[in-house]
């Protein structure tokens, strides 16, 4: 499996080269194939709150990058760095809200810089820790990729028609992706019929970016309006809708692109299971449950205008683009530690014990 | 009631004058207010094929106009015109295939004809019957609006947040608007405090036609992603889902834009009253169940481009452009005859035997 993904990889979002982050537009995919490099962690953070680079885990990882272009420059000034990349770190957090991955990378830079020690190099130590982190996304994505198909073969063993939402693929991670690494690995062993994506109104990750990426590989992909996603349940025989998160609580809520909580409600009412698939990195053992998270709005002209055109009525619209889906509406949350059937604090807890399996 | 609402009256979509159909056309709006003229069953056909003209009791109005243009055209040809006539009812019953009132509308036609006595003067009969069939659906919406109102107002007397999808108001109809004319009623009542609006895609008949409809009449409404519509049902305390319908079978299955059925999932999830609105003409009671409904399959490219715009990857997809909703998730159909609430064979035949409320 592990051979077959690395094999069929086409697709690569978050290029660390010559100490410059370079990062596939995704705003522009699949129209076009434009690189922007960022040489700054101001220029990082206008990328993520841009919505060049999204996908929760490729989010935090684009931070930890910017983390280290920031202590380059604050080095180079001289003076006390480590006061001044406070700045950095506070403009990186405040990016983006919802995907806690964000927070997590940055804290896991913050920990890496306080166990630094006489001698260190502080520049090659954070560009190591910002690489590990890319580096173990993509290990997760695989052992993930491996534990999904194996949940989706105890069920069935001949191919499925399977549904998703947003893009979770390579453009939203270090690598392979999480929902949609578990559905190119099931293709690979022959266990995906056809894929229903949703579109995924308002930026259309499902249109522009997820079809793109099953179409390079040569997986069957249908689109489909958001809205049609209960009917097809119901006509087209779906036996699963594999889905991403940005933010895990710790009874095992869901926060995920604005929409999954309306297909989890429909996959429930269709007997059709629901799984979610996120590195622990998106666990936020912090945060209760869902009641906790603040939800994204943002401009509602991203509803009203579509690349620059007016398309509506002049009227006000709500964007909200995440929702919480809660537990008891997922059948399965599988993490690079394992799998959590049926969520709740106590599966969860005892999930984040776990060292990861790979 | 009535008077408030013909006093507020500011869209008329569907306009008979010297003998030629005028329909604004919708594919435009609401950036401009283009009106087409129809002078020939032919050109009527094709405004409804191409949704220049939609919504089910429009196009059934539409279809009768179209006729009398076909007689017109068939009778100064001379010869056998009521046998020549057949080719047009064709192409008319040909030009959209969910919508049950066509179906109606050129029925009524066709038996007003059977009943043509010497002495009478064909057109003058048939453009009468066409004036008939619109007048009524007018009327059969002021009435429809006071009994949804007088639902509205049975479980709640104060102002409401509602969720409504697609478009059913005057530009969907032949005045006011099926679910749209609950509304519009329900808020010159003092029971609406906002209306959200789902966009509906791929059209997006909701942020184009619903949100301009009610923004002329200033009444609050906030537009959102199809996929939103849970998120907002849980968040925003929405009592009501009201909807239009293209048509409802003999047990109270409704056939209507894609994105109402999972809508009304979850409706039942939330608690959310679900009401659906359509004239009697809509019902089809020679159809058992939703499962005898054929559902329209729209080309692909309605989702993969906007405007002409290419705004998806280079995939397949698939467009079924309505949904069968089940009358188990409806908790009051409204028609101009009566309530049916619960809808079952039962209750959607005595609603039949019914004459029209007013």
């Amino acid at each position: 499996m592990r051979e077959r993904l690395l094999a069929a990889e086409k697709v690569k979002a978050i290029d660390w080269r010559n100490g410059v982050l370079h990062l596939l537009d995704q705003r522009l995919l699949p129209f076009e194939e434009r690189w922007c490099v960022c040489e700054s962690a101001a220029a990082v953070a206008e990328a993520i709150r841009g919505m060049l680079v999204r996908g929760a885990p490729a989010i935090g990882i684009s931070a930890a990058y910017g983390l280290v272009l920031g202590a380059r420059a604050r080095l180079a000034a001289g003076g006390d760095w480590q006061a001044a990349l406070e700045a950095d770190f506070q403009v990186l957090a405040d990016s983006r809200p919802t995907a806690v991955n964000l927070f997590w990378a940055l804290n896991r830079m913050r920990e890496r810089l306080q166990r630094l020690k006489v001698g260190d190099d502080p520049l090659a130590v954070l560009e190591a820790e910002a690489v590990a982190i890319h580096d173990s996304d993509r290990e997760a994505n695989l052992t993930m990729a491996q534990l999904g198909v194996d949940l989706i073969r105890q069920h069935q063993g001949n191919p499925q028609p399977l549904l998703t939402h947003c893009n979770t693929g390579a453009l939203a991670t270090g690598g392979f992706g999480t929902a949609l690494g578990v559905i190119r690995a099931a293709y690979l062993e022959g266990l995906v019929e056809r894929v229903y994506a949703d579109e995924t109104r308002p930026w259309l990750q499902g249109a522009r970016l997820t079809a793109w990426e099953l179409a390079l590989e040569g997986i069957p992909v249908s689109l489909n309006a958001d809205a049609a996603a209960a009917h097809l349940m119901k006509t087209k025989g779906i036996t699963w809708v594999i889905v991403g998160a940005d933010r895990i609580t710790a009874n095992g809520d869901v926060a995920n692109k604005i929409g999954t909580y309306q297909l989890a409600v429909n996959a429930m009412h269709h007997g059709v299971r629901f799984m979610v698939v996120a590195p622990s990195s998106t666990i936020d053992m912090a945060l209760e449950s869902g009641d906790d998270i603040v939800i994204e709005e943002r401009d509602g002209r991203e509803l009203l205008e579509l690349a620059g055109q007016r398309v509506a009525a002049d009227v006000a619209a709500v964007n909200p683009v995440f929702d919480i889906t809660p537990a008891d509406l997922i059948d399965f949350i599988v993490t690079e530690k394992g799998v959590v059937e049926r969520p709740d604090a106590a599966k969860m807890a005892q999930l984040m014990c776990r060292k990861r399996l790979h």
